[in-house]
């Protein structure tokens, strides 16, 4: 079975580590003594924007989501807080999950990778920054009802099959959002499984829906369901049953 | 079962098309009239190269391979081509399969795609042009053990869990590897299922050897096994069975 600090860092790296990554990379403060004129203010105001180093979260939308996919994101989003008959805002059921592209230089594994490759590592799923082009995503988890939903935008340098998306980027996104449900779900784990069943092709450029549900959980063992079909649910693409295996969290942090 | 253009093409746009790519593409011609001088001259002679059409062949050895991969590339390319005894050259057990980065406008598909998307689309393992960063890989193909090996080495923008290839990404690589293969075995063909189990992460930055086989064909079902393991075969790092269908060449050249 599978073993060593890569797959077992998985859910960590896609979830756990998220928060530590917010926690790390807080906007630098603002609380500067400045005096002088109107233009060194300004300049001075700008500078957490032009030397933060936030990280860029790329599940917000961005100008190359289409409108299938801004209308999904906003039915799910608006359901992440809701307001009480009070006039108050409270948690809803859905939490949109953020998304980065750099997550090894938080981790503590990769000890024995050459420095270059450590620095230049990047999510493989975030590699190419150019809004559009290729996975543009959100997740939402929906904790009551144990579901996790993903609205996937295709971009044009997934292309497998001529006009379609290639069946390993699909493999990719199925493997990230039932992996970040398994993470939910179970704390640290490691994907086990793939069972992809592929129904119908997907077309470039397309917004398509991923649905994950839990099985059941049996000892290490999370059974998840993974079903993509069309923005509006009438179309299958593909189904997969995939299975994770929980690990230990001490071997994360000691990155065996 | 899988319908439509897409995926019924993958064999098609993985290997069928490759050929056409080529025939379609030779370098334009050189016989250009010139009188001048010798400027005027070199200039005309560079042109072929500055406006050279010929795609680049990803397949090839470049600077960013290291020892592993240039190691077991030698090793299949020294067999594509033997000596025989009288000292004559002939085709040896393996051939190479070239890999190119654009599929699109060679197919009769994806008509219902926006010219936009048409134009820019790519291979999705060859969307990353910088050498080294993402998918390495070369093919070959033993036509009398019906075997098929691919030298895979996994760049920096790769990463799954920290310091690994993410698990979409080696998914990626058996897809175009069994495909590949199927579609030499049966011609034109559509994956229908992958059932991946992963034993031990891959390294970011390492070689490894996908050795794809055939275990049966059956009416219009081709099934393949592929194993990934490291470069020496010492270390199994995934296995998979995929299920490849048949389809009807005329789907491809009709675009239905």
């Amino acid at each position: 079975m599978a073993r060593g600090l890569g797959r077992i860092c998985k859910g960590f790296q896609r979830l756990g580590s998220l928060s530590s990554i917010q926690t790390q990379l807080r906007q630098p403060s603002t609380s500067v003594s400045v005096r002088g004129t109107t233009l060194i203010r300004t300049m001075v105001q700008a500078l957490p924007t032009l030397f933060s180093s936030k990280p860029r979260d790329f599940s917000l939308p961005n100008s190359s989501w289409g409108s299938e996919m801004m209308q999904l994101y906003e039915h799910y989003n608006s359901q992440c807080e809701v307001e009480t008959e009070g006039g108050e805002k409270q948690e809803g059921p859905w939490r949109r999950l953020p998304s980065y592209n750099r997550l090894l230089k938080y981790a503590t594994g990769g000890v024995h990778l050459s420095k270059i490759i450590q620095s230049k590592a990047r999510l493989f799923t975030r590699n190419i920054r150019d809004p559009g082009a290729a996975f543009e995503y959100v997740l939402f988890v929906n904790s009551e009802e144990q579901k996790c939903v993903c609205v996937f935008q295709a971009g044009h340098l997934l292309e497998g099959p001529p006009g379609h998306v290639h069946g390993g980027a699909i493999a990719t996104m199925i493997d990230t959002v039932t992996g970040t449900h398994a993470t939910i779900l179970s704390g640290p784990v490691m994907t086990a499984n793939l069972n992809i069943n592929y129904r119908s092709p997907i077309p470039l450029g397309s917004t398509v829906l991923l649905e994950s549900s839990l099985d059941k959980k049996e000892g290490r063992k999370t059974f998840i369901s993974c079903k993509v079909t069309s923005s509006d649910g009438s179309k299958l693409h593909t189904e997969t049953t995939a299975l994770f295996l929980s690990i230990n969290f001490s071997h994360l942090l000691l990155g065996e």
